[in-house]
């Protein structure tokens, strides 16, 4: 299939959590599949901190697929022969839907801090207006892993009638100190990184370079999407060749992994961008805006299918299971599925085989 | 008791395991209780990273006692009624033993990165020379956690008849790449940080303000050294007062606790002490310089007795259980004990009470 991004429009205001407005904006996006005539076949794809609206498929004279490429597609588990998958770029980031550096119109400059704080329920009320514009009122499902999960979630709490079948991945019902530490690591490293100065850096300063504080909060980011077990076993102890032992800055394999895997992302990701949609993810609380979780979950009448990961420790399953318990004692529509799994956090992007199944049968009902 | 720190100088060489040599070199120290005439009554405590000598009592004029205080004292599980505790500050670290800020003799200049890489055998190495200093070839006991329970273990197996027995609590037998990547965020924030100046920093640059580098690369630090359960309890998903949900650097508690412990650490350690001594944790591995792990462990001959907590994120506790059964099944000396704690790696400064009594069975036999 051939594909490429839009971008949608919207001139009317979004109204915020927070109670700004953010006025006009725009959302990224893809779709995979034909959309049927009653418009009943749509699967919404929700991303990840880093991820993008780019979920499946090859762009022409590209050779790297989309990031859930091995799950979205022809005959795969969300079987674009038979539905509309569609993939939106969140609020906040920075890859064609408006974020901190988008235009802060009339004005020509970029918001910067301007930009008003968005969380996951902004983000799921700019896909739902987006869905409208294609006449969307109503989901077969929604699929989403971590940051993409609360939105899932947040989903179908906020809009119950919304989707058919829900299936969050690696997440959480509240986002806990654990993981705001993690990204306390990063937004120190941005914030206090010269070189970003303030926020007041060239769109393109960063290019060649990336930011040194965004490379160095990645590198916490990665601790916590990978495991104990999953970094035995892909580098053990191993040194790098030439590095040696008794130098000071000799590396391990897993030091160069981390130096290699975030100086490629700083040139990539905007870190103003990664400032807000960490902030999301922090203040990302089902219960917000309800009197109580259990009143923000009692609203769900999707069917939720909950995976989570042995060894994710990001989001612990636990705190799926917690989800679980408590709609299974509403008697609410539910499964919950813990993967046996050693890798990480990143096992909802990386072991797609171990969970496939699960996500086939339910759009195979 | 009266508290002071001596330091005792070294003009022979201390061959590095490097192969490089240290010379001269200075060990900082304290005594807790008197040594008896046959000098058999002397326990050696080992610190970890951030440690210090300062392991008990309280300094004239100050208020803040020892890291160990707990433990070592007058009537305490460590009783300095009945023994000579001794403490001395590792190699490389920044509180009056020789380290990287240390003057290069004979230049005036500090060493900075011409500081030899030393290792946790040229550490024990040190600590054994300063204890013939003391006239002491033989000890009751070892006891450290962390980096001191590397130490302590390292001790058994270089020199399998110098203590009875051995406490190690909270540590491993080689560092796996999980910790050497903790590690990491403060070895990249440390390097890149602009006023590290490449390690050319004046000697009191961050008494008043502290290497922000540090500081990040010391967040990372905290959370392996808590848990997720005991950051729901210290911190929960509370705001600080006044700080706006929807303000972008509005802070939840654990990101204060972050931020106030990590900026005082930074204006008390030496950035180039740091980077030396996760270097020595990371290339920490009983084995180097045996055949293999079999081979070093089955030459101790003392009586181990480990001890690890069970939410410990930073060294798990299969970690030492695997010495457990080696050293079992070898029939060595040895007893396992899994603390039920759920506050994470640091347990082993702050549930004193959960172990004390294994300490104080050990010493009092």
């Amino acid at each position: 299939m051939k594909i490429k991004t839009d971008i949608a429009h919207f001139t009317s205001p979004l109204y915020l959590e927070s109670g700004r407005i953010l006025e006009p904006y725009d959302i990224a996006y893809e779709t995979y599949g034909e959309l049927n005539s009653d418009k009943s076949n749509a699967v919404l794809v929700c991303h990840a901190l880093s991820g993008s609206h780019h979920a499946a498929g090859v762009y022409e004279n590209d050779s790297k697929a989309g990031w859930w490429d091995g799950l979205i597609g022809s005959g795969k588990a969300i079987d674009t022969d038979r539905y509309c998958v569609i993939c939106t770029n969140t609020l906040a980031s920075c890859f064609g839907s408006s974020g901190p550096m988008s235009q802060n119109y009339p004005s020509e400059q970029p918001y910067r801090f301007k930009f008003p704080v968005v969380t996951i329920k902004d983000m799921i009320k700019a896909q739902k207006n987006f869905l409208a514009t294609l006449g969307i009122y109503h989901l077969r499902a929604i699929v989403g892993g971590s940051m993409g999960g609360m939105q899932a979630l947040q989903f179908a709490v906020d809009f119950p009638d919304f989707a058919d079948d829900v299936i969050p991945l690696a997440t959480t019902y509240a986002t806990r100190p654990w993981t705001i530490a993690f990204n306390k690591v990063a937004m120190e490293a941005i914030r206090k990184d010269p070189r970003f100065q303030d926020g007041n850096y060239d769109k393109d300063a960063f290019k060649e370079e990336g930011l040194d504080g965004l490379a160095i909060g990645r590198v916490a980011g990665h601790i916590s999407y990978l495991s104990p077990h999953s970094m035995d076993k892909k580098f053990g102890r191993n040194y790098v060749n030439n590095d040696g032992l008794f130098e000071l800055f000799g590396r391990y394999e897993v030091e160069r992994y981390m130096e290699y895997n975030t100086a490629n992302f700083a040139k990539m990701f905007d870190p103003l961008s990664y400032l807000y949609i960490i902030k999301a993810i922090n203040t990302f609380n089902l219960s917000r805006g309800y009197d109580s979780l259990y009143e923000a979950i009692v609203r769900i009448k999707a069917s939720i299918h909950l995976i989570s990961f042995k060894a994710d420790y990001l989001f612990f399953p636990a705190e799926m299971e917690h989800i679980y318990k408590m709609m299974q004692r509403n008697k609410q529509k539910v499964s919950y599925h813990e993967i046996d799994s050693d890798y990480g956090h990143d096992a909802f992007l990386v072991e797609i085989d171990k969970f496939e199944n699960i996500v086939r049968e339910v759009l195979g009902e």
